[in-house]
Protein backbone atom coordinates (compact mmCIF):
# COMPACT_ATOMS: atom_id res chain seq x y z
CA UNK A 1 0.00 0.00 0.00
CA UNK A 2 0.96 3.77 -0.88
CA UNK A 3 1.58 4.89 2.88
CA UNK A 4 2.36 9.03 3.97
CA UNK A 5 3.74 9.29 7.78
CA UNK A 6 3.81 12.99 8.22
CA UNK A 7 6.72 13.86 10.87
CA UNK A 8 10.15 13.00 10.16
CA UNK A 9 10.62 12.56 14.42
CA UNK A 10 11.19 9.18 15.97
CA UNK A 11 7.50 7.60 15.79
CA UNK A 12 7.20 8.66 11.93
CA UNK A 13 11.10 7.32 11.09
CA UNK A 14 10.07 4.04 13.58
CA UNK A 15 7.01 3.47 11.36
CA UNK A 16 8.10 4.61 7.81
CA UNK A 17 10.94 2.15 8.86
CA UNK A 18 8.58 -0.42 9.57
CA UNK A 19 6.15 -0.13 6.96
CA UNK A 20 8.79 -0.08 4.08
CA UNK A 21 10.39 -3.35 5.16
CA UNK A 22 6.83 -4.86 5.45
CA UNK A 23 6.10 -3.74 1.56
CA UNK A 24 4.77 -1.05 1.76
CA UNK A 25 5.50 1.87 -0.45
CA UNK A 26 6.53 4.87 2.13
CA UNK A 27 7.09 8.51 1.91
CA UNK A 28 7.18 10.80 4.99
CA UNK A 29 6.06 14.21 4.76
CA UNK A 30 7.57 17.55 6.54
CA UNK A 31 7.23 20.96 6.20
CA UNK A 32 10.51 21.99 4.28
CA UNK A 33 12.10 19.30 2.73
CA UNK A 34 15.55 21.55 2.23
CA UNK A 35 15.43 22.38 6.17
CA UNK A 36 14.74 18.95 7.42
CA UNK A 37 17.26 17.41 5.38
CA UNK A 38 19.82 20.19 6.54
CA UNK A 39 19.67 19.57 10.17
CA UNK A 40 22.90 18.34 10.95
CA UNK A 41 22.88 17.51 14.79
CA UNK A 42 21.24 15.43 17.32
CA UNK A 43 18.40 16.57 18.73
CA UNK A 44 17.66 17.60 22.23
CA UNK A 45 16.21 13.55 23.21
CA UNK A 46 19.66 12.49 21.34
CA UNK A 47 18.26 11.48 17.91
CA UNK A 48 20.57 11.65 14.64
CA UNK A 49 19.85 14.18 12.55
CA UNK A 50 16.97 12.83 9.68
CA UNK A 51 19.46 12.78 7.04
CA UNK A 52 21.84 10.58 8.59
CA UNK A 53 18.61 8.27 9.08
CA UNK A 54 17.81 8.81 5.55
CA UNK A 55 21.01 7.29 4.68
CA UNK A 56 20.14 3.97 6.62
CA UNK A 57 16.56 3.81 5.01
CA UNK A 58 17.07 4.92 1.30
CA UNK A 59 13.44 3.11 0.55
CA UNK A 60 11.78 6.30 2.65
CA UNK A 61 10.95 9.32 0.48
CA UNK A 62 11.02 12.47 1.75
CA UNK A 63 8.18 14.91 0.64
CA UNK A 64 6.65 18.05 1.29
CA UNK A 65 3.79 17.36 3.52
CA UNK A 66 1.40 18.20 0.29
CA UNK A 67 3.23 15.46 -1.88
CA UNK A 68 3.28 13.17 1.14
CA UNK A 69 -0.72 13.52 1.38
CA UNK A 70 -1.30 13.03 -2.49
CA UNK A 71 1.24 9.84 -2.87
CA UNK A 72 -0.57 7.65 0.40
CA UNK A 73 -3.48 5.75 0.13
CA UNK A 74 -3.41 6.00 3.94
CA UNK A 75 -1.95 8.79 6.05
CA UNK A 76 -0.36 8.29 9.19
CA UNK A 77 0.04 11.52 11.78
CA UNK A 78 2.93 11.60 13.15
CA UNK A 79 4.05 15.16 14.03
CA UNK A 80 3.96 16.96 17.40
CA UNK A 81 1.31 16.97 18.53
CA UNK A 82 0.64 20.58 19.02
CA UNK A 83 2.20 21.28 15.52
CA UNK A 84 -0.55 18.36 13.30
CA UNK A 85 -3.49 20.30 12.83
CA UNK A 86 -0.83 22.49 10.65
CA UNK A 87 0.76 19.43 9.16
CA UNK A 88 -2.22 18.12 8.34
CA UNK A 89 -3.58 21.63 6.48
CA UNK A 90 -0.76 21.92 4.33
CA UNK A 91 -1.17 17.91 3.45
CA UNK A 92 -4.34 19.15 1.90
CA UNK A 93 -7.53 18.21 3.06
CA UNK A 94 -8.62 17.09 -0.79
CA UNK A 95 -5.57 14.77 -0.30
CA UNK A 96 -6.78 13.11 2.85
CA UNK A 97 -10.36 13.11 1.44
CA UNK A 98 -11.75 9.27 1.49
CA UNK A 99 -8.56 8.21 3.05
CA UNK A 100 -7.24 6.53 6.24
CA UNK A 101 -6.16 9.15 8.87
CA UNK A 102 -3.96 7.21 11.52
CA UNK A 103 -3.44 9.89 14.00
CA UNK A 104 -0.75 8.30 16.27
CA UNK A 105 0.37 12.05 17.90
CA UNK A 106 -0.11 13.19 21.30
CA UNK A 107 -0.61 16.50 22.30
CA UNK A 108 2.07 17.54 24.73
CA UNK A 109 3.18 20.92 25.71
CA UNK A 110 6.10 21.47 26.74
CA UNK A 111 6.05 25.13 27.72
CA UNK A 112 5.75 24.66 31.54
CA UNK A 113 8.67 22.55 31.61
CA UNK A 114 9.23 19.14 32.44
CA UNK A 115 6.78 16.61 32.68
CA UNK A 116 4.79 18.07 29.52
CA UNK A 117 1.14 18.66 30.28
CA UNK A 118 -1.64 18.06 27.27
CA UNK A 119 -2.22 21.28 24.78
CA UNK A 120 -6.13 19.55 24.65
CA UNK A 121 -7.71 16.92 26.94
CA UNK A 122 -10.77 16.01 28.83
CA UNK A 123 -13.57 18.02 26.89
CA UNK A 124 -11.64 17.15 23.66
CA UNK A 125 -8.81 15.44 22.33
CA UNK A 126 -6.60 16.15 19.57
CA UNK A 127 -7.92 12.95 17.82
CA UNK A 128 -11.66 14.78 17.51
CA UNK A 129 -9.91 17.65 16.87
CA UNK A 130 -8.46 16.63 13.38
CA UNK A 131 -11.60 14.76 12.62
CA UNK A 132 -13.78 18.00 13.14
CA UNK A 133 -11.48 19.72 11.05
CA UNK A 134 -11.21 17.13 8.09
CA UNK A 135 -14.31 15.94 8.19
CA UNK A 136 -13.99 13.60 4.92
CA UNK A 137 -10.62 11.88 6.29
CA UNK A 138 -11.90 8.56 8.16
CA UNK A 139 -9.71 9.09 11.33
CA UNK A 140 -8.23 6.45 13.75
CA UNK A 141 -6.02 6.89 16.61
CA UNK A 142 -3.82 4.18 17.38
CA UNK A 143 -0.49 3.54 19.09
CA UNK A 144 -0.23 7.08 20.58
CA UNK A 145 0.13 5.03 24.18
CA UNK A 146 3.39 3.74 24.06
CA UNK A 147 7.28 4.04 22.91
CA UNK A 148 7.82 4.21 18.98
CA UNK A 149 10.04 0.94 19.18
CA UNK A 150 7.24 -0.81 20.98
CA UNK A 151 4.69 0.27 18.23
CA UNK A 152 6.36 -1.23 15.93
CA UNK A 153 7.77 -4.93 17.76
CA UNK A 154 5.33 -6.11 20.59
CA UNK A 155 7.31 -8.86 20.92
CA UNK A 156 9.94 -6.21 22.22
CA UNK A 157 7.87 -6.60 25.71
CA UNK A 158 7.39 -9.57 26.80
CA UNK A 159 4.17 -11.20 27.44
CA UNK A 160 0.69 -9.98 26.52
CA UNK A 161 0.18 -6.12 26.32
CA UNK A 162 -2.40 -4.08 24.20
CA UNK A 163 -3.15 -1.45 21.63
CA UNK A 164 -6.17 0.26 21.46
CA UNK A 165 -7.93 1.57 18.45
CA UNK A 166 -10.60 4.26 17.95
CA UNK A 167 -12.53 5.86 15.41
CA UNK A 168 -15.79 6.61 13.32
CA UNK A 169 -15.74 4.55 10.21
CA UNK A 170 -15.59 0.89 11.17
CA UNK A 171 -14.06 -0.10 7.51
CA UNK A 172 -11.13 2.09 8.34
CA UNK A 173 -10.65 0.71 11.66
CA UNK A 174 -10.24 -2.61 10.11
CA UNK A 175 -7.91 -1.41 8.07
CA UNK A 176 -5.92 -0.02 10.83
CA UNK A 177 -6.05 -3.35 12.55
CA UNK A 178 -4.50 -4.89 9.69
CA UNK A 179 -1.41 -2.86 9.92
CA UNK A 180 -1.07 -3.82 13.36
CA UNK A 181 -1.19 -7.22 12.68
CA UNK A 182 1.53 -6.81 10.14
CA UNK A 183 3.70 -4.91 13.22
CA UNK A 184 2.96 -8.01 15.01
CA UNK A 185 -0.18 -7.21 16.79
CA UNK A 186 -1.89 -10.36 17.84
CA UNK A 187 -5.87 -9.96 17.36
CA UNK A 188 -6.30 -10.61 20.89
CA UNK A 189 -4.10 -7.43 21.82
CA UNK A 190 -6.44 -4.88 19.61
CA UNK A 191 -8.54 -3.52 21.97
CA UNK A 192 -11.31 -1.47 19.81
CA UNK A 193 -12.74 1.19 22.11
CA UNK A 194 -15.69 2.47 19.45
CA UNK A 195 -15.81 5.86 18.85
CA UNK A 196 -13.20 8.50 18.13
CA UNK A 197 -14.57 10.14 21.45
CA UNK A 198 -12.71 7.44 23.09
CA UNK A 199 -9.71 8.98 21.93
CA UNK A 200 -9.53 11.30 25.02
CA UNK A 201 -8.82 7.80 27.41
CA UNK A 202 -5.99 6.95 24.90
CA UNK A 203 -4.25 10.95 25.03
CA UNK A 204 -5.15 11.33 28.59
CA UNK A 205 -3.43 8.27 29.67
CA UNK A 206 -0.22 9.60 28.57
CA UNK A 207 0.91 11.53 32.04
CA UNK A 208 1.02 7.98 33.62
CA UNK A 209 3.05 6.58 30.66
CA UNK A 210 5.14 9.44 31.63
CA UNK A 211 5.16 8.60 35.25
CA UNK A 212 5.89 4.96 34.46
CA UNK A 213 8.65 6.31 32.52
CA UNK A 214 10.45 8.16 34.70
CA UNK A 215 9.86 5.08 37.38
CA UNK A 216 11.55 2.69 34.49
CA UNK A 217 14.12 4.87 33.45
CA UNK A 218 13.26 3.59 30.00
CA UNK A 219 10.70 3.12 27.65
CA UNK A 220 9.75 -0.26 26.54
CA UNK A 221 6.70 -0.52 28.72
CA UNK A 222 2.78 -1.05 27.72
CA UNK A 223 -0.15 -1.86 29.23
CA UNK A 224 -2.23 -5.05 29.45
CA UNK A 225 -5.83 -5.14 30.13
CA UNK A 226 -6.75 -7.85 32.36
CA UNK A 227 -10.26 -8.87 33.23
CA UNK A 228 -12.33 -11.40 35.14
CA UNK B 1 -5.51 0.62 63.19
CA UNK B 2 -8.33 3.22 63.89
CA UNK B 3 -9.59 4.10 60.03
CA UNK B 4 -12.03 6.99 59.11
CA UNK B 5 -13.49 6.55 55.67
CA UNK B 6 -15.11 9.51 54.32
CA UNK B 7 -18.15 8.95 52.09
CA UNK B 8 -20.87 6.03 52.08
CA UNK B 9 -20.89 5.41 48.60
CA UNK B 10 -19.53 1.74 47.21
CA UNK B 11 -16.13 2.49 47.49
CA UNK B 12 -16.47 4.13 50.98
CA UNK B 13 -18.42 0.88 52.18
CA UNK B 14 -15.86 -1.48 49.94
CA UNK B 15 -13.17 -0.79 51.85
CA UNK B 16 -14.70 0.16 55.12
CA UNK B 17 -15.95 -3.71 55.05
CA UNK B 18 -12.79 -4.52 54.01
CA UNK B 19 -10.69 -3.09 56.66
CA UNK B 20 -13.45 -3.91 59.03
CA UNK B 21 -13.11 -7.55 58.29
CA UNK B 22 -9.34 -7.47 58.99
CA UNK B 23 -9.61 -6.33 62.29
CA UNK B 24 -9.39 -2.59 61.76
CA UNK B 25 -11.88 0.01 63.82
CA UNK B 26 -13.33 1.81 61.31
CA UNK B 27 -15.94 4.55 61.16
CA UNK B 28 -17.60 5.42 58.28
CA UNK B 29 -18.06 9.65 57.51
CA UNK B 30 -20.87 11.14 55.92
CA UNK B 31 -22.03 14.92 56.43
CA UNK B 32 -25.46 14.02 58.14
CA UNK B 33 -25.94 11.06 59.65
CA UNK B 34 -29.60 11.33 59.84
CA UNK B 35 -29.98 12.12 56.16
CA UNK B 36 -28.08 9.19 55.46
CA UNK B 37 -30.04 6.53 57.86
CA UNK B 38 -33.12 7.92 55.98
CA UNK B 39 -32.05 7.20 52.37
CA UNK B 40 -35.00 4.28 51.78
CA UNK B 41 -34.34 3.48 47.99
CA UNK B 42 -31.99 2.02 45.80
CA UNK B 43 -29.52 4.60 44.48
CA UNK B 44 -29.44 5.69 40.62
CA UNK B 45 -26.81 3.41 39.58
CA UNK B 46 -28.64 0.38 41.79
CA UNK B 47 -26.78 0.12 45.05
CA UNK B 48 -28.98 -0.45 48.30
CA UNK B 49 -29.63 2.45 50.85
CA UNK B 50 -26.26 2.68 53.30
CA UNK B 51 -29.06 1.89 56.11
CA UNK B 52 -29.88 -1.80 55.16
CA UNK B 53 -25.61 -2.31 53.88
CA UNK B 54 -25.18 -1.00 57.72
CA UNK B 55 -27.69 -4.13 59.21
CA UNK B 56 -24.78 -6.43 57.30
CA UNK B 57 -22.10 -4.59 58.75
CA UNK B 58 -23.17 -3.23 61.90
CA UNK B 59 -19.69 -3.18 63.30
CA UNK B 60 -19.31 -0.27 61.02
CA UNK B 61 -20.04 3.16 62.41
CA UNK B 62 -21.84 5.83 60.92
CA UNK B 63 -20.23 9.79 61.98
CA UNK B 64 -20.22 12.56 61.05
CA UNK B 65 -16.90 13.78 59.16
CA UNK B 66 -15.86 15.67 61.61
CA UNK B 67 -16.25 12.88 64.31
CA UNK B 68 -15.40 10.33 61.66
CA UNK B 69 -11.95 12.24 61.03
CA UNK B 70 -11.50 12.48 65.22
CA UNK B 71 -11.71 8.91 65.53
CA UNK B 72 -9.56 7.78 62.52
CA UNK B 73 -5.61 7.16 62.59
CA UNK B 74 -5.42 7.43 58.96
CA UNK B 75 -8.28 8.68 57.10
CA UNK B 76 -9.35 7.50 53.18
CA UNK B 77 -11.58 9.50 51.35
CA UNK B 78 -13.65 7.76 49.32
CA UNK B 79 -16.26 10.80 48.66
CA UNK B 80 -17.06 11.98 45.15
CA UNK B 81 -14.69 13.89 43.91
CA UNK B 82 -16.41 17.00 43.37
CA UNK B 83 -17.46 16.81 46.99
CA UNK B 84 -14.03 15.51 48.58
CA UNK B 85 -12.48 19.06 49.32
CA UNK B 86 -15.49 20.22 51.28
CA UNK B 87 -16.44 16.96 52.88
CA UNK B 88 -12.27 17.22 54.23
CA UNK B 89 -13.41 20.59 55.42
CA UNK B 90 -16.06 19.06 57.51
CA UNK B 91 -13.53 16.95 58.77
CA UNK B 92 -11.40 19.61 60.01
CA UNK B 93 -7.55 19.82 58.82
CA UNK B 94 -7.27 19.73 62.90
CA UNK B 95 -8.03 16.10 62.80
CA UNK B 96 -6.36 15.47 59.92
CA UNK B 97 -2.77 17.15 61.08
CA UNK B 98 0.33 14.67 60.84
CA UNK B 99 -2.47 11.78 59.62
CA UNK B 100 -2.12 9.74 56.38
CA UNK B 101 -4.76 10.80 53.84
CA UNK B 102 -5.62 8.33 51.80
CA UNK B 103 -7.30 9.66 48.53
CA UNK B 104 -9.08 6.93 46.17
CA UNK B 105 -11.63 9.71 44.61
CA UNK B 106 -11.49 10.71 41.20
CA UNK B 107 -12.90 14.18 40.45
CA UNK B 108 -15.74 13.04 37.75
CA UNK B 109 -18.41 15.31 36.48
CA UNK B 110 -21.71 14.29 35.23
CA UNK B 111 -22.94 17.52 35.04
CA UNK B 112 -22.28 17.17 30.70
CA UNK B 113 -24.54 13.41 31.03
CA UNK B 114 -22.33 10.51 29.90
CA UNK B 115 -19.37 9.44 29.90
CA UNK B 116 -18.30 12.30 32.42
CA UNK B 117 -15.54 14.15 32.20
CA UNK B 118 -13.29 15.45 34.95
CA UNK B 119 -13.59 18.33 36.87
CA UNK B 120 -10.20 18.80 37.33
CA UNK B 121 -7.09 17.39 35.28
CA UNK B 122 -3.69 17.92 33.44
CA UNK B 123 -2.52 21.04 34.83
CA UNK B 124 -3.34 19.72 38.42
CA UNK B 125 -5.31 16.89 40.21
CA UNK B 126 -7.59 16.53 42.87
CA UNK B 127 -4.98 14.62 45.12
CA UNK B 128 -2.73 18.12 44.47
CA UNK B 129 -5.68 20.28 45.77
CA UNK B 130 -6.22 18.01 48.76
CA UNK B 131 -2.52 18.21 49.70
CA UNK B 132 -2.52 22.11 49.09
CA UNK B 133 -5.43 22.52 51.05
CA UNK B 134 -4.25 19.99 54.11
CA UNK B 135 -0.63 20.68 54.15
CA UNK B 136 -0.17 19.00 57.18
CA UNK B 137 -1.78 15.63 55.84
CA UNK B 138 0.24 13.94 54.10
CA UNK B 139 -1.89 12.88 50.97
CA UNK B 140 -1.31 9.59 49.23
CA UNK B 141 -3.35 8.83 46.21
CA UNK B 142 -4.31 5.24 45.44
CA UNK B 143 -6.90 2.78 44.29
CA UNK B 144 -8.38 5.21 42.44
CA UNK B 145 -7.72 3.20 39.00
CA UNK B 146 -10.02 0.48 39.57
CA UNK B 147 -13.52 -0.66 40.46
CA UNK B 148 -13.76 -0.86 44.79
CA UNK B 149 -14.68 -4.99 44.04
CA UNK B 150 -10.97 -5.03 42.83
CA UNK B 151 -9.43 -2.91 45.00
CA UNK B 152 -10.14 -5.26 48.36
CA UNK B 153 -9.88 -8.75 45.98
CA UNK B 154 -7.71 -8.33 43.67
CA UNK B 155 -7.27 -11.94 43.64
CA UNK B 156 -10.92 -11.65 41.83
CA UNK B 157 -9.32 -10.43 38.47
CA UNK B 158 -6.82 -13.33 37.67
CA UNK B 159 -3.18 -13.01 36.86
CA UNK B 160 -0.68 -10.06 37.76
CA UNK B 161 -1.94 -6.57 37.90
CA UNK B 162 -0.96 -3.37 39.51
CA UNK B 163 -1.84 -0.88 42.02
CA UNK B 164 -0.20 2.82 41.97
CA UNK B 165 0.56 4.52 44.53
CA UNK B 166 1.71 8.63 44.53
CA UNK B 167 2.38 11.12 47.67
CA UNK B 168 5.21 13.45 49.06
CA UNK B 169 5.74 11.19 52.24
CA UNK B 170 7.57 8.36 52.25
CA UNK B 171 6.57 7.04 55.40
CA UNK B 172 2.97 7.49 54.72
CA UNK B 173 3.52 5.81 51.47
CA UNK B 174 4.85 2.79 53.12
CA UNK B 175 2.01 3.02 55.55
CA UNK B 176 -0.74 2.36 52.60
CA UNK B 177 1.67 -0.17 51.08
CA UNK B 178 0.81 -2.33 54.01
CA UNK B 179 -2.78 -1.58 53.71
CA UNK B 180 -2.56 -2.76 50.23
CA UNK B 181 -0.67 -5.65 51.63
CA UNK B 182 -3.77 -6.78 53.68
CA UNK B 183 -6.16 -5.91 51.05
CA UNK B 184 -4.40 -9.07 48.81
CA UNK B 185 -2.06 -6.88 46.63
CA UNK B 186 1.49 -8.76 46.31
CA UNK B 187 4.58 -6.35 46.61
CA UNK B 188 5.69 -6.65 43.05
CA UNK B 189 2.25 -5.11 41.79
CA UNK B 190 2.47 -1.91 44.03
CA UNK B 191 3.75 0.43 41.54
CA UNK B 192 5.17 3.54 43.58
CA UNK B 193 4.94 6.60 40.94
CA UNK B 194 6.61 8.99 43.57
CA UNK B 195 5.42 12.65 44.06
CA UNK B 196 1.74 13.41 44.74
CA UNK B 197 1.94 15.53 40.75
CA UNK B 198 1.68 11.24 39.63
CA UNK B 199 -1.72 11.47 40.49
CA UNK B 200 -2.57 13.25 37.33
CA UNK B 201 -1.89 10.24 35.79
CA UNK B 202 -3.72 8.26 37.61
CA UNK B 203 -6.54 10.35 37.56
CA UNK B 204 -6.52 11.23 33.82
CA UNK B 205 -6.53 7.10 33.35
CA UNK B 206 -10.50 7.21 34.58
CA UNK B 207 -11.47 8.07 30.74
CA UNK B 208 -9.79 5.25 29.38
CA UNK B 209 -10.93 2.77 32.43
CA UNK B 210 -14.17 4.18 31.73
CA UNK B 211 -13.95 3.75 27.66
CA UNK B 212 -13.12 -0.36 28.61
CA UNK B 213 -15.53 -0.45 31.08
CA UNK B 214 -18.30 0.39 28.03
CA UNK B 215 -16.78 -1.80 26.03
CA UNK B 216 -16.36 -5.01 28.98
CA UNK B 217 -19.94 -4.06 30.13
CA UNK B 218 -18.63 -4.78 33.35
CA UNK B 219 -15.95 -3.10 35.76
CA UNK B 220 -13.87 -6.49 36.82
CA UNK B 221 -10.44 -5.52 35.01
CA UNK B 222 -7.81 -3.66 35.90
CA UNK B 223 -4.17 -3.16 34.33
CA UNK B 224 -1.15 -4.85 34.44
CA UNK B 225 2.32 -2.94 33.28
CA UNK B 226 4.93 -5.07 31.07
CA UNK B 227 8.15 -3.99 30.73
CA UNK B 228 11.23 -5.56 28.77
Amino acid sequence: MKIAVLGTGVAGRTLAGSFTGRGHDVAIGTRDVDATLAISETDRIGNAPFSQWQGDNSDVRLMTFADAGAHGELVVNATAGGASLAALEAARADNLTGKVLVDVANALDFSQGMPPTLSVANTDSLAEQIQRAFPEAKVVKTLNTMNASVMVNPAGVPGDHDVFVAGEDADAKETVKGLLRELGWKDGNIVDLGGIRSARGMEMYLPLWLSLMAVYGQPSYNIKVVRA
